[in-house]
């Protein structure tokens, strides 16, 4: 059984398409949010309930909806025994890309790290494109790459956060794997007033800065190639416990 | 200058210890979330506008109270000009602490984390309680470290993790320089029917499973010492690149 989530929201088409090479490989169960939740992060849900509502394709049970973040969604599917143990977790197709320091933001990716963080074998997949996708060579490299997955197993506690260009397969100049970049957006804020004559404020991320490494994971997408990135959810910057040893905290 | 926030919310009784503390140090300047955003983790808001409104105490500005999560308090800190460049962002004091893996899901420490992407030294601060707190201990270790903090300088990309326990300041064992553990809930979900006769789901974290390595900050903690952590936000697994490199990605 294969777990398959997003953090566009169940009805989103980078899910359908992932949901549609995914299950060539095995069964599949989506469990998703009920509606858009970029920039989730790794957020979630406690001070409220959330609610859990099955979806159905055709006549068959495709998944449920859930009232909560990425996070959220691989927590209820194991924890309220929605799906037994999957053989592993799939999240995406995210629209838009998810590399260098914007993978902190996501709520692709988070899912994946919930799903790791639980002992499974998770990937994250995200688009380089923001509109007019066509997912289908995203999704024929997320099947392939979940064959891998399936055969070969991934270390505890890693998983995989690929990034595919916009652009037809035969286009597509190979796969790199790579490391984390340093890309990143400029953020702006935009002040508005509202009908009502009350200052608003609105994000928007106006210059990106990439990375300068060629290991880097915007780099090797921006120059045509899929980004595989192994990942892990420790932190610790273990370069400064020595020095930091040395403080007097008196 | 000294910005302060938190993800208890601007009303919260940590952040005002931590502001009585470091405005002995230097000005400050408080940006915080509105309300309680507990589990934030890196969320940040972009599909909805934010609010920010100025909070003043005893005929001064106090800070502003904005309607958004940790990580948009700071972005919209510097990002709308309602501070200069500030010398150091202190996030806290958390009711309840931030070890191991659950720093993942942390508002607290996802705060000090985007201050630390925008080149900012920064430190997260966490107390072990979760009812009827003082905070005094921990606002006056806070001060100590932020002092040397402002002195030494933090290195780039690494923001300090820090947990205190709750108890008598003189009952401290010490300071110990630790590493992010593998602390973590065991997630159960409890099912129940709303008055409306629907179902629904609430997340509560049934066991704890603690880190065996003696280094690690959970078990600093529960010793009784003050857990120090230098954390980052390169996730990269790097153990895993060379291995990867030899599957068959066609």
């Amino acid at each position: 059984m294969i777990l398959i989530t997003n953090d566009d929201g169940i009805l989103a088409p980078g899910l359908a398409a992932l949901h549609r090479e995914l299950r060539r490989l095995d069964r599949c169960l989506v469990v998703a949010p009920d509606a858009e939740r970029s920039a989730a992060g790794h957020s979630i849900t406690m001070a409220l309930p959330l609610r859990v509502q099955p979806v159905r394709r055709g006549g068959a049970l495709f998944g449920y909806a859930v009232s909560g973040t990425p996070a959220d969604c691989v927590k209820i599917a194991l924890g309220a025994g929605l799906v037994k143990r999957p053989a592993l977790v799939a999240s995406g197709i995210n629209l838009g890309p998810n590399t260098g320091t914007n993978i902190l933001y996501s709520g692709t990716v988070s899912a994946a790290t919930e799903a790791a963080m639980l002992g499974l074998p998770a990937m994250a997949l995200s688009l380089d494109c923001f509109r007019d996708p066509d997912f289908r060579p995203a999704a024929s490299f997320a099947r392939r790459l979940a064959a891998q997955v399936l055969k070969r197993g991934l270390a505890p506690s890693t998983l995989l956060n690929v990034n595919v260009p916009h652009r037809a397969a035969s286009r597509i100049r190979g796969v790199k794997v790579t490391r984390q970049g340093s890309f990143r957006f400029e953020d702006k804020f935009v002040k508005r007033r509202d009908p009502h004559g009350r200052d608003y404020y609105w994000l928007t991320g106006a210059r990106k800065v990439h990375s300068r490494g060629a290991d880097c994971d915007d780099r090797a997408l921006k120059q045509g190639f899929i980004s595989v990135t192994p990942i892990g959810y420790s932190m610790t910057d273990q370069s400064q416990v020595a020095g930091l040893k040395e403080w007097d905290f008196s």
